[in-house]
């Protein structure tokens, strides 16, 4: 088995087979991070292009640490979206891209499928870093990292993602890896931010946390959108909390030992209480540490996979 | 022959033998860039200071890649010019810039005379990456390099550049560049966007696009500015492109293979047509990856042109 | 004597000791900056994060530039305090960064107490770059190496700080430092800009700048924060030059050879007078230099300062 993409779109196209190969890449990459000098020669003379459209801070450092770990060349652009007329934008930074010379670009944009366009533009290795409410691929493996860290297995796991499904690319990395991998996958929150395809799924949904908690061993908590509420998509924050926000107390009355995924930027106090994502429930640290080594992983795949490690 | 300036400020200055000596270091790090590794030791150990005062992308990212390619230590510093008092800042800067020991300065500016005032401050090497209306000389010698490659010559070949030419320091540099290369020079554009001095710069005057096509082996054509309808300079989109946009069927009905250069950013569909901009008449991409490889060539002779490439 | 500390967040806990500890280690470093290739390999392999809350120029570039010249891998972070909550996005940048293993912070914030926080939540050794009203510890330490290489001494010298006592990280440091090494300190301004605790600081308090003149060996001036004025700290930029601005003219009156050190960025014509702040008398620069120097001995110290240099 070996890796034969050379681009990192999506996991919705991913098989059972090619999510493992890259989780045991991960696996490499991250004992690479526990030595005293964290760093390989693997991405020598290579160039990386950080091209983040929307602004970010965890991923872009993530990347960035990833890249450098690897001892790329790193060149980063970061603009926020409203100076750009984007389309026409695209194709001609993707055209000066292949012109410069740069092999691998990571990719942060608002519009579903604009890693993909870029695909067709040049020749440089492309990783999707979010694209709008699409996919965040490495998210998702790095979820699933962390998961079959703790768990020893994917297969038969249950996992729950709670809050904002529809607008989230980061609920659906996750529920195509989980699928892919033979999790079962539920959703839980308020019917105007579940997606209308839901149904088509194979996903179980849950409408009241509680019933959720009682299925799941595993709570993959989103960050709720603040301005989701002015667009009328959720009364109050307050009631947000009451209804989904996931406490200590709910997760003792619930009787079961259920681990707790974040992807970040947490609203302390909102969708989770402050205490508990600092709780041994949490996994929420592993999955920073593991975002390193996976898009270390991602790096090393899409550039060949032929160096040494 | 060798290089002995110090800095390169503007191509006003330079002799023909000055400009081939460049155009030659550049060819060789052209070649350094076609390596699977395409990265030198030249400036291992050497600062380089990226002064942006004025924003950019596509500048500003070409250098940091010469720079890296080089093995430079990079250090950015981007402003928008709003925030600073400038004059004052400028003197402080640089010599902040002396006692921190930088070697090479890349500057951008608002400020025609910016890059030379520099040099009156501090030791480092200064590299000016546009200043104001004045002038953009590595802009110049790419688009030299990149008609060498295409034509193998550049005496007697007859270059019109198209557009706003009264505010472009892109022109400026190529008009100082070509003339001293032996090579004819016509600007075209509507007589608002003409400079007073044009008339003195012993170069060809067209108002009409189809008869500077007549006379054209190349046509560079500028980005047009859409502030400057604002103000007066001209009347409409619409109208600039009906007696300015160059578009195929244009090229097709003059008769002649004519070459397009095209500095960047393009507006697509104003001062160009995009499907020309991507067609077989156009050199935009060869001026990109040309432009790491004479910044590459500006870094090594200003350094003093003595390692090893 | 070695150095024991893991962080670098005051020098109001610093021993005369240590202090000549860290200006010895940061004058082997400055004879480092006077080679061709002015770089060591000390800290290949480990990760600076620059994490920004405050903007900054100089203090940013000066760390950055230490970092390289030690062969760090460098991530910048840097955000204006506006768009961050702050509290709590401390803490979770915080323990990000220790889950991303990154071995060395160096934070600027404009909250009092913010590095030592960060200390309390992550293994990372921390460098205070500024932190509201408390300290800017490197900026004391340069402060001294720069006296201490004109005057050879410390012990017994008269330094007067002159301005905006009240609010400025950079006098504490000074003072702290100062008293350490046994010099005198004196501070003169406006008594609305002294701080309610200076008595109890066993320093003289000087409201006449012409008195703090006739005592001291050295004035380190203040930059005058103009937004002071709009609080009613000061009636006017002119009423504040007039009594405290310092000039070549009063320096002369004066009878005496004093020394003119200024932190940046400076107030031309305000604080101080342009002429004079580039003159014989002014080590303003020798401060920029040491600048680089002393945050290299910092990065070294807080590492573990194991390496080789």
């Amino acid at each position: 088995m070996s890796f034969n993409r050379k681009h990192l779109l999506d996991l919705e196209s991913f098989s059972k087979e090619e999510i493992i190969y890259v989780l045991d890449t991960a696996d490499s990459f991250k004992e690479v991070l526990s030595r005293p000098i964290p760093k390989v020669p693997t991405l020598r003379g290579r160039t990386v292009l950080n091209l983040f459209f929307e602004s970010s801070t965890r991923t872009r450092i993530s990347f960035e640490l990833a890249e450098r770990r690897m001892s790329a060349d790193v060149v980063n652009f970061s603009t926020s979206g409203s100076s750009v007329s984007k389309g026409e934008t695209l194709k001609d930074t993707a055209r000066n891209i292949e012109a410069m010379k740069i092999e691998i670009v990571v990719i942060r944009h608002a519009a579903a499928g604009a890693p993909l366009y870029l695909t067709q533009c040049v020749d440089a290795a492309v990783i999707n870093a979010g694209d709008g409410q699409h996919e965040h691929p490495t998210q998702g493996l790095l979820d699933l990292m962390t998961l079959r860290e703790k768990f020893g297995r994917l297969d038969g796991l249950k996992v729950v993602i709670v809050g904002d499904i529809a607008h989230s690319r980061v609920a659906r990395s996750n529920i195509y890896g989980l699928k892919a991998m033979g999790a079962e996958v539920g959703l839980c929150g308020p019917s105007t931010l579940l997606p209308y395809e839901a149904e088509q799924w194979d996903v179980e949904i849950f409408h009241r946390l509680d019933e959720a908690m009682q299925w799941a061993d595993v709570l993959n908590v989103l960050r709720i959108q603040l301005e989701r509420q002015q667009k009328g998509l959720f009364s109050t924050i307050r009631e947000y909390r009451k209804l989904y926000g996931v406490t200590r107390a709910r997760l003792e009355q619930s009787g079961k030992d259920i681990t707790i995924l974040h992807p970040g930027p947490i609203n302390r106090g909102v969708e989770i209480e402050s205490e508990l994502a600092d709780s041994e429930y949490s996994l929420i640290l592993d999955q920073v540490t593991n975002g390193v080594a996976v898009r270390m992983a991602a790096l090393y795949l899409v550039d060949g996979g032929s160096s040494d490690k």
